[in-house]
């Protein structure tokens, strides 16, 4: 993110002064903000908020910077949860919070997270902010309890439309629908009805593209383990549209891994699995369809912004928009 | 709690008619809440504000149920994350939620109805709500901090003091201090000062008196398994003075059996410790700490409330707290 609001969001955090423990605890909730994301939704946000009118220096702005770093704890706080959830090893590039500290510790930085993420929409004193955000993380928690209990019950009967209901609830709203009406809430504009149909699509794409990332993406941009979905038997379009039409054989071998643990998988035979992911249509396919999506809810995007009060920044704002459809990292 | 608060607080959680896996989430997030917590914490609120002047009836207590419906769902979304930190195994007699449903799912399922905790702090519609939440929350899990990183790092270079100072921000700020004074800003009142030196007082003496009952309480009563404590390396005030004056083998034996994780303590050697805790003094001596600090904070509390606005609720709010500071359960 961004160093203004990374600073913003570090002089929330506690300094923990009173006992070493709580210096402990202070340097547990700055680690993930401190390791530097790329703070997509934030600039979202913000290039939102500049878009309905609010300009840099406006007491408006300032709201929405408050809004926006409430959107990276929220985002860090998260992310803390996830990797104990789906026991990840490493974040950007650094291992997770609970390999650091154990699971004890993180979960509670994670809530103390959490916690800090409200502070920042009560500083940002914008009327709406607080259901918007309601709103935003029980969708959220929602598309989690989906992909979890796929994971949980070993559930592979599942079609891409599962998929995507899952990634709607998970990644769209926090990704882009939420970010978008924040960003016209501290403007004092009513955000647009088509933001939601726009961000579905939108959030979307980013997810599938996010997927493929994590089978073919390029390990010194991605900062994560690349592979780590299929290690943690994440349900993905490109997997579940394989399935479909995998040989048999193939098809065995991988629901048979997929019954084992992260730690009991057969590293080789994951290798393998990987292989054939990427060579069979399956990874374009998965590609095809976020190109799609990404245009669909560029489309919508365009129109709400034609008579955006500021055209400058509704042209920033898609410009935003397209580097998170189509990242790299 | 009473029935009118769980309705409320059941009003608010999820349906998940959308999708099976969805149902299985709204079942999780009632689950705890009706399992039947004493709701002591949110009687405390209410006998706060009818002593405070809000008659039940009218939009101000209307607001202080929201408020302690706010507060039931707290201590259900800390209670679901502090079984897994503690890696209980029961709860309110029946297996812990990630023990039914494993870690992942009950880690998004307490994100979860903490989000629904804000819900009802929002409907109450009370000025200074919020910020009371923020600062009861911080306070919380800087204390939680405390006493997980002394297990996690076997930490049992440490005086009663150091249990003091655990216990007051883990337990007294949510316990005590701010049912008190949210009660009173339900009511339009400014909470006395001196709820916070009264409530650090009793909030210590509730939270010995939870300790002496782990160790020495009616298994059929408490809820929770007897000697659970010492399976999960708590720091108590029994066992720090315990320490202090124990005869070296004890010590040794005790300590050796602290740098074990949870499953692979030695039962019997856990029950010779238990019994050696009973037979010294340092039960005795935790419960005569805690009867003086109940009598201290319940005699600044009879002096803020000399002038109440309903001296009979006052007389009713003295009543839940000696209640609270000398249970059985």
């Amino acid at each position: 993110m961004r160093e203004e609001l990374l600073s913003r969001v570090l002089s929330l955090l506690p300094t923990g002064e009173a006992r070493p423990e709580l210096q402990a605890y202070a340097d547990m909730l700055r680690d993930y903000p401190l390791r530097g994301g790329k703070g997509i939704r934030s600039e979202l946000l913000l290039a939102s908020a500049r878009a309905h009118g609010a300009a840099p220096g406006t007491p408006a702005y300032e709201g929405a910077l408050w809004l926006a770093a409430a959107l990276e704890l929220f985002q860090n706080w998260v992310l803390i949860h996830d990797d104990i959830e789906d026991d990840s090893e490493e974040r950007r590039g650094k291992p997770a919070l609970h390999r650091l500290h154990g699971v004890p510790l993180a979960i509670n930085a994670g809530d103390a997270l959490h916690i800090y993420m409200w502070e920042a929409v009560l500083r940002s004193g914008v009327p709406g902010a607080m259901p918007e955000f309601l709103h935003m993380i029980h969708r959220t928690a929602e598309g989690q309890h989906l992909d979890l209990s796929w994971v949980e019950h070993r559930e592979w009967n599942l079609r891409a439309e599962d998929y995507v209901q899952m990634v709607e609830l998970k990644t769209a709203h926090y990704t882009v629908i939420s970010p978008l009406r924040l960003g016209a809430m501290a403007a004092g504009a009513q955000p647009d009805p088509a933001f939601t149909e726009a961000g579905l699509a939108l959030g979307t794409a980013f997810q599938i593209r996010d997927d493929v990332l994590n089978l073919a993406g390029d390990p010194a941009k991605y900062g994560k383990e690349i592979g780590g979905d299929l290690l943690e038997g994440k349900r993905t379009m490109i997997v579940l549209r394989w399935l479909e039409d995998a040989p048999e054989e193939q098809r065995h071998i991988f629901l048979q891994q997929m019954r084992r643990g992260r730690t009991d998988k057969d590293e080789a035979v994951i290798a393998d699995i990987h292989a054939w992911l990427l060579a069979s249509g399956s990874v374009t396919q998965a590609q095809d369809c976020a190109h799609a999506q990404a245009a669909r809810g560029l489309a919508l995007l365009e129109d709400a912004f034609r008579h955006a009060a500021d055209p400058q920044a509704a042209r920033e704002l898609l410009t935003v928009i397209r580097a998170l459809a189509t990242r790299e990292a």
